[in-house]
């Protein structure tokens, strides 16, 4: 079994957002759940280390896009080295392609991969949410915080010239995530972080209008 | 006398944390201060405006260390061409050049350049100043959290190796920040943005150690 230390020198980018500090967040969260769920602990811990290990190179767009199925491969690889027998290896390599939000065509089927794909997704609510959503948008060039158009408000998408703020994807995104949970430990959770993240960001524009 | 808009075409800098947005915070923030301390706020509003017009370029880490004397001579150009006076101009340099927190060399005299230097400030405080520092510490390279050693909580010296994390800008600089304001009225709002802040860098920290 791999160990964080080790899973480290997997993961090369700079990416703020999905840098190895997420990777151990999600590790510490995915254990959490998986205890109180009762899954299988060690599948759990090596989906986690292994979910972002190839394609983390923000440089590369389509390389993110497929990241899911090549760090399946990686992790494939890297389990039977270890000395991983086939079924243990498909139930990882499941995880990993599961966890991906925006690509549906696999969604987790077993209770590890219901675990990742949650403990994944719990790591863009609360203040590490914000950090990281604040992040993301400061290294694209778009503000904090810009007013979301009635046209935006109603469809998802910008109007012309309007920039898909932090503020935007919070809107747009992270206030879905709750209902996209799997496990009840994972919703419970999310609850509570959405909540904070929401008077995050009221207070964010609060703040921005003059108002605190 | 220049307006918000006009200024617009005085930033071109696209650094997150000094860009046209804080402009438009510290001004109308200034315009709050002034109202509540019974300043001119003819003065403020166009040292508020022009603080930072020169030297915005993060490209260049000379010009952001000299920026408050280069943005007072541009704002004495710029207020000269609209026909202010002599004494008008030379208050509206003064707040400019003692604005800067790093330079003592000229602190803030008249009511008028302690409500700039105490507007300049509170946008680095609450959920603003949270998003401007994650967003600092993401565009060059740095964590948003780093358990900060011993010696830097002694020192504010980061031992060996140690990164300077969003939270150790938080601890080493942030949190001095209401003590420094000049105005009664800021060092109110100071408080309770230090206080939200906090409460931000507690709730990160816990959720990054998984205990929230």
């Amino acid at each position: 079994m791999p160990t964080l230390e080790q899973a480290r020198a997997w993961y090369h980018g700079s990416d703020p957002v999905h840098d190895f500090d997420h990777i151990a967040r999600v590790y510490r969260m995915a254990e959490r759940l998986a205890e109180a769920e009762g899954a299988d602990v060690e599948i759990v811990r090596a989906a986690a280390l292994l979910h972002d290990a190839e394609g983390s190179d923000p440089a590369s767009a389509s390389g993110r896009a497929a990241h899911h199925h090549s760090s399946a491969e990686f992790a494939a690889r890297i389990l039977a080295d270890e000395g991983w027998d086939e079924a243990r290896i498909a139930a990882v390599r499941h995880c990993i392609r599961a966890h991906r939000f925006r690509d549906v065509s696999e969604p987790p089927r077993t209770l590890e991969a219901k675990i990742i794909f949650d403990a994944d997704k719990l790591d863009a609510l609360g203040a590490v949410g914000a950090a990281r959503v604040i992040a993301y948008a400061a290294c694209h060039g778009t503000p904090f915080y810009a007013p979301p158009s009635e046209h935006f408000l109603q469809t998802g998408d910008e109007a012309e010239g309007e920039p898909h703020s932090a503020y935007h994807e919070h809107l747009f995104k992270l206030r879905k995530l709750r209902d996209r949970m799997h496990t009840p430990a994972a919703r419970a959770i999310a609850a509570e972080r959405l909540h904070y993240l929401d008077g995050f960001f009221e207070r964010l524009v609060a703040e921005w209008q003059g108002e605190k």
